[in-house]
Formats: C-alpha cells, structure tokens, sequence
C-alpha cells in the first residue's frame, strides 16, 4: 500500500474538535475541561494560535448526551445549550442577528439546519416597521439551500445577504459528517469559529467566519452522519476489542451469567499486539489513519457514495431541530414559558 | 354608504394585465391580440408608456387553458410556454440566468414558486468547474422565502444575489390573487415588467425589475387564490344573471330539458336595470368597483383572512409547477425529450 | 325561483348540533346546558329520541375557544378535553382502543384526522407480546384513507379492522364542514352518536357508530372549512348588519372615534324588516335556509367546487391536531407531565 | 468464536432468490434464465417443491438495471416491468385487484410501498356506482402502515381489507433488505410467492400470500437499505480484492495509466489463500456466513441499529415509486401513453 499520498483528501470530514482531544494529555496549545450539567457532559476546549490540532483557534464547547428523544433529557440539553449560547452571543438591545440554516431540506440526515430556521421566531420586518415588543430582538433568519440545488457557492448567498442587511452576528446550523459511531446524533457542538473549508457533510461551502464577513459567527454543529468508511473502520476495530474482551472475561467465573449483550466498549481491556495481529493480519498493524486511507481506496473506485444513519434518523432529526430552534429563541428573546 | 375613499387600499390585488383589457375595445397606448394556439387562448398585450391602464409599459402574454391536471392538455400548455419564453428569453451561449420562486412552500396556493425552483436544472456550479456540456446553459435558483419567515424583504435577498453571481437576466415565478373566480389555476402571465409593489398574493415584496435591478426580469404569474371578497361580489354578479337567464329561457319550450345546470354564464342575457334592482335592492345598483369597497368595509372589520381555493388546490399546484419547470428547463438547455 | 325542492340536497353539511340549538329557546327532546370553563364555552346538548332537530340520540358536547395558535390557550383546551374525553370514555384495565384518522392527509384543511393519528401512543403490538407497562392501556391507530385514493368504502375498512382485532371502542377524528365563519377551527365537538350520513367535509363515508360496530364509537369533530356558499350567504347577512350597526351608531357622537374596524357582529342592533328589503332587494327577503338553496343552484352550474379556509390553515391544522391527540393520549394512558 | 449458534437470528434478511442463484451450477429444484432485454437483465428463478435454496415454491423474476434516475433507463425499466406483470397477472375483464404498500412513509428507505399506492389510478368505487369505462379495470389500493405507528400486525390488516372487499388478487410492494451493496436500489423482483415471515427490511409483518388469503399474491421487492453489518463484511472482502487486483496489475505496465479509480471489482483476478490470510488475519479464514455472525455478535451488544442508504435515497426512492405505479397502472388499466 502506498501512504505517500497526500492525507488531506483521504480526511475524514468532521468539525468536532472534541474527536481530537484526549482525556488526560496536555496538548500544546489546547486549554479543556471536562465538567457533568444535570446528566449532559460538557466540554470546553479552548485553541490558541499555534496548536498542535492544527485546527483553528478558537472556542469549541460540547455538549454530550444519552437521547435526544426522551423528553426530560430534551429539556436539559435545552437549558444547558440556551446557557451556553446566551453567554457567547453576549447581546445588547441593539443586537440584530442572522440564523442561517445549512443544508438539504430534501435529505433527511442534512435536513437539520433548515428544520432550526423555520422554528425561528423573526423579527427584523416588526423592527422595520417599529412594532417590535421589548421582550423581543431584531432577528432574521434564512435557508439558503445547497450548491447542488441553487447552483450557487452558499457562503456567496450568505456574504451577499450579510452586505445587505448588514446584521451584527450571526448563527449558523450544520449537520456534521462523524468520526465515529458513537456520536452519532448524540453530541451537539458550538463554536466561536464558524464554519471552514474541508469540515462538515460535503464540499458544499467555502468559509463563513468572523474573518470572512466581519461579524462574529457562532456555528452550531450537531454529527448525524456517519461515512461508510468509518463505520468499517470502527467495526474493524471493535472486533479486536470484542475479541480482547471476551478472552479476558470468559474465564472470570463472575461474568459468565451477564456475558451475552454486555456492551465491551466501555470495558477497560488491556491490548496486545500479538492477538491484534494474529486476529486481523496485515489490518491489525495499521493505525487508524492508515486504516482510513486504506478504506478509502478500497470503496472510492467502486463508486459508491454511501452514508450510515440510525434506522429512526426522521424522528430523531426532529427532536434535535426542536431543541435546537428553542434554545436559540430562548437565549435571544424572552419567552413567557408558561 | 361613504364612496369618498382611498379607493387603493381597497383594491383585489392583481397583477392580470387581461383583467383590464376587454374583448372589442379600443384603448389608448394598448394593442392586444389574441389567437388560440392548439386549444389555448394565447392573448398578448402590450402598453405602451401613458396607458389608460396605468400598468406598467410592456409585455403582458396571457395563456388560457381549462385543465392542466390533463396530461394531453398539460403537453400543449408546456408547447405553447416553452415558445413564448424562447423568444422572451432571447438567450446566447454567455447568458446566466437566475430562476427565483417566490412564496411560501408551507402554504399550499402560495408554494407555487418554491415548487417550480425545485425542479430547475442548475448548472452555475458546474460551469464555473469548466464542467458544462454544450447543451446546458449557465443557470442558478433560488428560494428566497417570504418575510413571515426571513424577517427580510424578500426584493432585498434578490437584490443582493444579484449583485454577487452576477446574472444576465432573472425569471421570477408567483403565485397571484386573482380578481376573478373564472381564472383560478386557469392561466398563466408572463411579464418582461417583472413583479411591482401591490401585486400579487400579500404584500410581501418591493418591486424586482429592469429598473431596480439592471436586469432583464421575466415573471411568471398564475393566480392560484381568490379573496372572500371575491367569491362573494361574483356570487351577487351570478345571482342576478342566473336569474335573468331563467327568465329569458324559461319560457322556451326547447330549452325545457336542457334547463338544469346549463352553465348560464356562457349565455349571451340581456341584462334590465329594474329587474336587478328588485333583485338586489341598492346592492343591485352599485358596480364593481363599489361592491367590492362595500364588501371589503363590511368583511374587515370582524377580522377574518380568509381564502377560496379549488379542494383539489394540493394536487392542481403540483400540475402547474410541473408545466412551468419543464418549460423553464426546456426553454433554456437543450433536454432530449425521449 | 322554485322552492319546492328536496331541500336535503341543498343542506350545507355539518354535523355541529350546536348549530340547531339556540341560547333560550325551549326545544322538544333537546337538553342543553353551556358553562365557561377557564375561558373555553362548553356547551352539553342531549338530544332524545324524538327530538325536534331530526338528529341522532346521544349526547354532543362543544368547545368553543379563540385561538388554537397561543401556547396558553392549547393548554387550556386540551385540560378541557382530557377531562370530557375521560368521562365519556370511561374505561378500564382491559379497554382496547382503536384510534381512527378520517380524511385525506394529502389536503390539508382534511388532514386533521391522520395527524391526529400519526401522534397517537400506539400499544396493542406491546401488549400481545406481554410488554406494556401498566400506565398504558392497549391502544391501536389507523388512517384509512378516503374512498378517492383507496376505492374502498371507508367504513368498509374500519368495520373490517374492527371485525378482526375486536377493539372495544372507537375514537374516530374528522375534520367538518362549517355553517358558519365564526367557528372555523374554533370548535371541537365530541359526541357519542359517532359519524352518520350526510356529515362532514364530503360524501366520503357510511355510517360509523355503535349501531353499525357493535361497541361505543366517539367522534372528535373540528370544523375546518367553510363552503363557498357559506361565506356568501354570511357575508350578505353582514352587509345588512353592518348597515345597521352603521345606521344607529353613526349619529351617536360617543362612538365616532371608535367608528372604524369595531366588530358590529358583537353589537346588539335593531333589525328593520323595510331597511333590509330596500338594501338587499328580494334576496333580503329570503330566511337563511332560502338563501342557501338560491346560492347552491347559482353556483352548481358553474361547476365550482370552493373551499374557504384561513390563510394559516397549514399552522392551524397543525396546532389542533396536537392539541386532539395530546388529549387522547392523556385521556387513556398515564403521561408523565414532566 | 463460538460458532454453535442458531444461523437464523443472524440471517441477514433478503429476499432476492437471485442472491443465492450462481452463474452456471445446477442446484436441485432450481431452474434459472438470465436475458438481457433493452439493457436490463432479466432473471427468472422457477424453484420447485424441495428446492435446495429451500425458499418458497414459485416464480422469481429479476429485473437488474444500472441506474434508475436517468429518463432513458426509466422508461426501459416500465416497458420490461410492465410487460412481466401483464403476464404474472392474466387479468381478465372481471379482475378485480388490491394493491397494498407495506412500510413506512416517515421513514425514507421504507417509503417506497406507501408512494407508489398513492400513484395508483383505483376505480373499485366508480365500478359499484357503474361508472367505470372498458379501459379501466376495477382496482383498490392501500396502505395498512406499519406495526409500529398502529399497533396492529399488517397482515391481520390485509386479511381483514380482503375477507371484507373479496378482490381477486392482490399486488404487495415492499422495501427490501439487501444482502449486498451492489443490488442496492438497481434490482426489483417480482415473485408469485407472496411475502413471507423473516423477509424484508423488518420484523413488520407476516406471510402474505396465496396460502393465507386464497387468492393470487404478487409481490414486488426492491432493495433499498443495507444493513451495517453488510458494508462491513463486503468491505472486509473489496480489501483483500482490491489488494490482489493490484499486486497482478501493478507490474503491469500497460495498465499504470488507468491504474487509479479502475472498478476492481469488474475484473478477473486469482484469489491466494496465503495472500488473504496474511492480509486479513483470522478475519480472512472465514466464510461469508462465519463473517456476518462475527460481525453481528461485535456490532449487536455496542446497540446500534444502523442501516446504510446511498445519499441520494430520497431523489432515488421518488423515481423507483414512479417506474413500479407506472407500470402497474399500465399492467392493469389501458392507459393512453400520448
């Protein structure tokens, strides 16, 4: 196999700076902590200038939940998120913002962004008209499809309309691709950096950031995608684990009863390389990079342009829109919420 | 009753040149003509500058067909459509085009633009990749939604595009109010005046034209809605003549059988002034124009916003947009129709 | 004009007995009782056998309320109809419901039923497997569809399920056609005499009631649309009201600055029998059940088949079915409110 | 690994007799057929009593094609597909069909059923009212929903739907499971044999066919999700061919040119025990059966229920639905194709 090839086309996309941080390690540059609000993980990574992640500088929050369609976990993440947002939007009565949803209305896992804005209570047109109530901010809000369907660079509509109306912040909401399963519509990131080149769920747009419209971008970012590629790779990898597991379990006396449908991953299991090797061949000697690669020329000349979802992925996209669009208009208006 | 209004506020918002234009009379600075083209009345106005219209100078097209949830009518209409934007169009192998649909795709009578959009065949991201065959013109799309839903000016999201992409020219499809229940899903406008401040089914834009926006602007218009007031100054219209039929084609023996709901509109009656006011009384003296102020003062004041569609308005919209798209389509690239 | 017709083919369809039943009046056979509950106007009415309104036996209780689109409002309704839904129902441990949605989901002032049912807790597949947990009682839903789209009788289907999975009562929800402006999407009438002939939104169905399935069958009923000849005759009876109101007000130097958009229909006015007659001519002439007949055979001939509905009939729909199924499912199941 | 399980809980669920139908070996009870017609292969599978495959009895036809939304294909795909319905069906003027779509129109993969019901042309009602033209025959069509959102077993739907409306034959579209990527939306199988228990996307029903309901059961499948497991063992399989591709035609010099993006899998190259072992490990000592057991053994616990779709599923879902109503209204009805 030959790794001399240029890694950043085989990247996978993601924008969850969380994916590259690792619990104990200090990492040159990167600031986090780690902190449990009303059951929902959240976590603060902080970037400066030249960190070794390579990514921008900035801040990254995470927040981490179990179910998004259990309706108390729902009204945490709603209160978590709408505290974040309100700290980090830091708004005066003169604020006027623009949500901009991301994404593809006709798609369901890309659908995320779109469903956010059409929640959105806009008030730019009462302001206009000065009927607008205190209890309220000057909003707008706007769906501006993808390439693919307007034929346009969406960063182009979005800079055009920011020129125009010329709004003091903006909000925008994306759909992610993941770097791993267990994500998967369980993760919910904010970011002080927008959105840039070569993240999310296509080459669907080129910057949108603070530095390319001049007005601060908070990016909303929720994982609901998986890559074919990823899926393989971390099945690969969980067989070895699956397999370590039960080799050291199997003969503790104790775990026999409970064996079948324990879920290993979250087992500490010592690793060894030998097994690895002896279980997966020349596969078990790759790192995961060079497993991603390698995926990548095995499934790109065949041609297919697969996603993995969760089977329910309509109704969850709803439940996580939903949480979404309420915490924005809490964080933004006042809402009697009688 | 007092007359002594702003007779603009009460004006059935319409944007059908042919509302205006009767069959033998001659008006000055307005030619029309109209012939019938495999079935559909194809009626062409043109005003020119001091029109007694007082609509804007220049071209009015107007296509009349019966049913477009027809098949064989629905190819003839798409026949006729593609034509007439040919030659509106007058495109070359550098034209750019951009198709924008105005409405609101949740409401079904006013999603008639987003539908159309959505079945445009975009190609601006391709051509700017070198990426476009010979057969396909350079063409975007846009759904700009309404301000209900953006809190902006949907005329200030085109214009701003506008600037950045650059067009050559703009089609803008919408949905109208219709002044009369006889046009309903019935006809199609095509303008080179583009869409102008109290046209159309809200007030929901400012003008998008040559004059505001350097470009060629071609809007397509089908009068998908009917005011209340509409329904019910038509209905005392009908009352009258309904009666006025009977009364001339009672008596006559031959009509006897035939008498039951023969479409009495299409009779050529003879109308006394005495007869309609013992009808109708004093509403029986007023003319449209009059009624309609009577209805509106009598209808806004308990506040209600509501519309008059066919029942089949979900299944018709859908008819239409699909005539308009592929003539759209059709009349810019080059599409094997095999 | 002729009025020895049948009149019942001329009979605007609704199945609101509230419609036939008037504030003092003593009616044979008709009990009647309306109290205010949190600002909701419920209203009893028990028909006997032989009452004077010609209609079924049972019992048919409305709520009237203004707005289904404010937060607080839906809370109260749905408080309301839990109740009544509860006391109606009257179940026990091994009460096995089955939920049906009529209409057509396709258009939306018919789609009310199957929303209603998409949200409804299903539980009968738990229950036969032993899984359902003791807040939930067994539950099943169906949308049936309408006779245009499945070229079955509707009622055919439902007596079929019935027959076969043996619930032991029905709920079924429908949207309705109103006799009046006023209650459009401002009325839920539930009632234990089910769905009979003639009623609702159009000749879609056959009789659905005990008499016909052999167990209790409740009908949740929301008028959604008005018919084209409704809003007519309403509106001529409001030209004369408002020329009333006009007449007696005007001289009344108390009311001139409020003149203007006052909602005369709240107004107790005088009517003159001579004033309505030289206003409206022989049409003022005619009692309500005249003017309908004149209404449907001027507008039969002409082949229109209109609705009337609010402009935000998509929202409304929206918001009534939710506040309907959150009701039934509190009605029957234990829901933690949390 | 303990291989001593029961194979059937592991039985990746497909229904497509082809996937177990080879090239050229003759198997007990199995006759097949492959033609190309315009194109597309076809494939008849004709198993008798005590086939190998021990499958049901019966009729399987195939129709494999590359991609359905393009136009051409499309209409190649309705003529093939329409002219083996013709014969499947030998409809005479008394026929009287129910077409049924089994799945879940919220769900986009399980979609296909419920669409191409909603396209069907049904005449049974105008039939009962003797208003059916020679062209047309009497037809139904329904869609039962799923377990889940009704709460009763499709089936008990069905049975119920024909005991009650006594159709001569039924015709059943479902959404199938594949058990390979590369059938994935490109195959539609057409079987006499009805739907039977362990078949398709889920654990949603149970047999539907001849031998239940007592009158001919057609029934029309089409791949459109994968499961995760699926993408993995295939994968785990390209890898070892993609590496044996190359090291045969890496020397090669001929073929450096095209060497990048060629579809391996097209081509002819001699597998290596060795090769594969040292490649894959353990991993490359089991068969596909002994794969798919690993993999559903490491992937069950961790409790994803993933499913794999291409990213275009719901562009693609609208044209399958299209080409299958198509076809079946052509099948049945004489539909003029002007």
């Amino acid at each position: 196999m030959n790794k001399e090839v240029d890694l950043s086309k085989y990247q996978i996309r993601t924008d969850l700076a969380i994916d590259y941080v690792e619990e104990k390690k200090e990492l040159e540059g990167v600031k986090h902590k780690t902190e449990i609000i009303d059951g929902i993980t959240v976590t603060n990574v902080s970037l400066s200038d030249n960190n070794v992640l390579k990514k921008k500088k900035g801040k990254y929050i995470t927040l981490e939940f179990e179910d998004v369609t259990d309706r108390d976990n729902r009204e945490k993440i709603i209160n978590v998120l709408t505290s974040i947002l309100k700290k980090m939007l830091k708004l005066n009565k003169d604020s006027f913002g623009l949500i901009v949803g991301l994404g593809n209305d006709k798609s369901t896992p890309d659908s995320l962004g779109p469903l956010v804005v059409n929640d959105i209570i806009v008030t730019n047109h009462l302001y206009i008209l000065n009927e607008l109530s205190d209890n309220y901010k000057r909003l707008s809000a706007i769906n501006p499809g993808v390439m693919g369907e307007t034929g346009i660079e969406t960063s182009d509509i979005i800079d055009a309309i920011v020129k125009k109306i010329k709004p003091s912040y903006l909000i925008v909401i994306d759909s992610l691709a993941s770097k791993s399963i267990e994500r998967l519509n369980k993760t919910i990131q904010i970011t002080d950096t927008g959105i840039h080149p070569g993240s999310g769920i296509g080459n669907k747009r080129k910057e949108i950031s603070f530095e390319t419209l001049g007005i601060p971008v908070i990016a909303i970012g929720v994982p609901t995608v998986v890559d074919a590629t990823v899926i393989v790779s971390d099945t690969i990898n969980f067989i070895y684990k699956n397999y370590a597991f039960n080799k050291e379990y199997m003969n503790n006396p104790k775990s026999k009863l409970t064996f079948n449908n324990v879920n290993y991953l979250n087992k500490q299991v010592k690793e060894n390389k030998e097994d690895k090797e002896q279980l997966l061949g020349l596969l078990g000697t790759l790192n995961e990079e060079e497993l991603q690669i390698l995926l990548y020329e095995v499934l790109n000349p065949i041609g297919y342009n697969l996603m993995v979802t969760p089977k329910e992925i309509d109704f969850i996209i709803q439940k996580l829109s939903n949480v979404i669009s309420i915490s924005i208009n809490n964080s933004i208006h006042v809402i009697d919420k009688k």
